[in-house]
């Protein structure tokens, strides 16, 4: 087991709430907390996980009422001796806390310095860690669960045990070498070769899944495209007012305010700043065109806006950007009630809206400004986003890093598959399968021992008090 | 003891931090948790005061991994059952464990619920439980010790100790009345008469202490005011940067953004916006110097800011702004940098810096490019708010509405003197004499039903989950 000599203190919840915790973690976390705090009887006379009532101490002055819980190693999220203590939050009493246990021998945490002990303890493999940072940012129920399927091993234990595989037949490899002139054969190049196999299937695998986990877990980027006056601000406000109205039900969730930023069915859409776009040599314009197209290139889905009264019989045109065929593409007919009274007024000139061809799935007849068509557009949008089996654990890699490390592993693999059919001399085919099993190994950090400057990025990307 | 049917939930922590806690109190509160918590045995088999690690469990899915802390009646916060659970700070998260608590038969807590439960409990009187919000609002170590003052009791348990003998003599007088014609006297009137002028001193006190009180509450409103370019910006960016060099020490603290807020030594400062003063016609420009006068209007200090290269040898001039008598002002003479190079370089033509008359403490000699003088100024300023004994448990009060009860007490207690001077006859004695209790009464809340609107009204203003 590692151990630290640091105690280590930091926040663990926002300013701004009822409550505040501060964590104390460390050797000597019990001694810095009975510096501090006063309760019925010492906490290191206390069991572990007991919670106290006393009050907090700068000498005599009394700082705050407080309950602290105290956890007993190896039985807390570090692994190490634990305080934890809930005050009251004000941001006062939480920096003089902080202040009283960085005097009674703490120091200030970095950010992830909890977790990374937690994985230095072997309380979570890497894999885990990371899981427990997306859980926090996590805001939608899709991306809840990507983080707790990673949380609770997901894909990297799988992962593990082929690596495992491949370690010890590279150990059988490597035992041939031994045997020198004697042409024995520990390793069966058969088995080899069908594990080689299926660790190419599964990282191809999970490789290819990471498109949707990555756009999960940021938002799936929506623009909404179409000639001024089409009615995207209405359309805009329709959505996200009833998003608005869902979340309101439950207290406690922000919006975040950078982008207009939607959940639907438990996905989360990022609505993309878009201009109209129009021939124009007006140079503002201009620039919010450009901006559209850069919009355009970021979406992974374009709803195209038209108002349906400019249309004529004909079929509905292609659209006017470009498109890439990853991209998924929605039409909306708006005005259609517009439509509809053109119609009645100018006595059947034009067909009516159930007369135009709606049987494609991708296009939405609407009238914004009353709400018709918009909860089908919420609906089209959610269909467009696969996302069956995620719920029930489905294995989908959200993590760039992991990403990284899973294509590294395929061209390693690529070569050692290579080598094999090639009949590459044995210690050069194991130095090829060791580099497959040490660009997995990368991903969980078992099996592997990772430099300090891998550690340091992957924990700095935390926040205070994790 | 009061007694709630409903079981309440709330979040008790802002969204943003590592972890979150929720709260669930209330008569179900153990049999709410278990339904949504699984745990290696049940929180109705476990003691009060224990933390037990599980799974928040929406069915078979998990939704998190958590620490439950179980208090048990009347050992808790409001006096009921209650369970606190730590989990992962996720909005998500978040919502979904409330959405479970809410299934499990719980009811989302209105604000300040759980305190006023406290209160109706007996837990904590009504200047404890406003002292709560006070606490969690407090970001400086005064209005903290303002707080945590009047949590521990304060001038309420001793005004309550008024009250009571005071309603004690009352009882007296009317139980005189059931003698009739008898002319027995069971009250002492020179007793009564030094009772109501050991209040009357009090509560006058007390009343003296508010402008104080509230200033160190909200910050004290500092306005700089001066000509344009005398270097206002420079002195508040000096002012400013040396505390966030303070307050970026100890993490967690966030700083508001609405008014530029400083704390020196402890005590919060607000520095309101002002434009500089002088005679112009531009439309523009006299909006701003009608915001400084607003400005000065609430200001309690005013630091006067005068361009030392612009004066003559002569007395430093008035002040060219109205003043209150309660206001006071700090006259900084900056730029003495520039009046040292001007005279070294016109042959003492003026007189050096420290030739123009410094005594009185309010004239301040500043170089604030160079930082000189601003240190000055800190001291100046700290030196204007009188806080001895403060932090030794001084009772100062700091809340409008006990100001208000403190008011109405000295109306009546004028009376009830008067009264008792008068030899009123002993029932209208009486009736004055318990309108001076009731009036002390509705600060603690003790020895007085309050309607219910006044106690809607005070636990408005909590936060939910407190």
């Amino acid at each position: 087991m590692f151990t630290e000599t640091d105690t280590i203190v930091a926040p663990a919840t926002a300013v701004g709430g009822a409550l505040a915790v501060i964590r104390v973690a460390g050797p000597a976390a019990v001694a810095v907390a009975d510096r501090l705090f006063r309760a019925r009887r010492p906490l290191a006379d206390a069991a572990g996980g007991t919670a106290h009532y006393g009050t907090i101490r700068d000498g005599k002055r009394v700082v705050d009422e407080a309950v602290a819980t105290l956890f007993r190693a190896p039985r807390s999220y570090t692994g190490e001796d634990t305080v934890e203590f809930s005050c009251h939050g004000s941001s006062y009493v939480v920096a003089e806390l902080l202040r009283l246990a960085i005097a009674a021998g703490a120091r200030m945490a970095e950010p992830g310095e909890f977790t990374r002990r937690a994985y230095l303890n072997g309380k979570l493999d890497l894999s885990q860690a990371e899981a427990v940072a997306d859980l926090i940012a996590a805001s939608s129920r899709t991306a809840h669960a990507l983080a707790t399927n990673q949380l609770r091993g997901g894909y990297s234990s799988a992962l593990d045990a082929l690596r495992e595989r491949l370690v010890h037949l590279a150990a059988m490899l490597e035992l041939e070498l031994d045997f020198g002139e004697e042409e024995v054969a520990f390793a069966d190049r058969r088995e080899l070769d069908a594990l080689l196999e299926a660790i190419e299937r599964e990282t191809e695998r999970l490789c290819g899944s990471f498109a949707l986990g990555n756009a999960l877990k940021e938002g799936i980027a929506v623009a909404i495209v179409g000639a001024p006056n089409v009615g995207k601000s209405t359309l805009l406000n329709r959505l996200l007012e009833e998003d608005r109205a869902m979340v309101s039900e439950i207290a406690g969730t922000t919006r975040d305010v950078i982008e207009e930023r939607l959940t639907i069915d438990g996905v989360l859409f990022r609505l993309l700043d878009t201009a109209g776009i129009r021939r124009t040599e007006d140079r503002l314009e201009r620039m919010g065109i450009e901006r559209t197209l850069r919009s355009l290139e970021r979406a992974q889905i374009v709803v195209r806006m038209i108002d349906a009264t400019t249309l004529g019989t004909g079929p509905i045109p292609p659209p006017d950007f470009p498109l890439r065929p990853d991209q998924r593409l929605l039409t909306v007919l708006n005005k259609i009630d517009a439509l509809d009274r053109d119609a009645n007024r100018s006595a059947e000139k034009r067909p009516p809206t159930t007369a135009r061809p709606t049987t494609e799935d991708d296009v939405i007849p609407m009238a914004a400004r009353r709400g018709e068509g918009v909860e089908l557009l919420r609906r089209a949008l959610r269909a467009a986003v696969p996302t069956e089996g995620l719920e029930e654990g489905a294995t989908v890699v959200s993590s760039a890093r992991h990403h990284a490390a899973l294509t590294e592993a395929r061209t390693a693999l690529a070569r050692a598959r290579r080598g094999l059919a090639e009949k590459l001399p044995t210690d050069l085919l194991s130095e090829e399968i060791r580099s497959v099993a040490a660009a997995l190994a990368t991903i969980t950090g078992r099996g592997a021992i990772l430099p300090d400057e891998v550690l340091q990025h992957i924990f700095s990307k935390f926040c205070i008090g994790k």
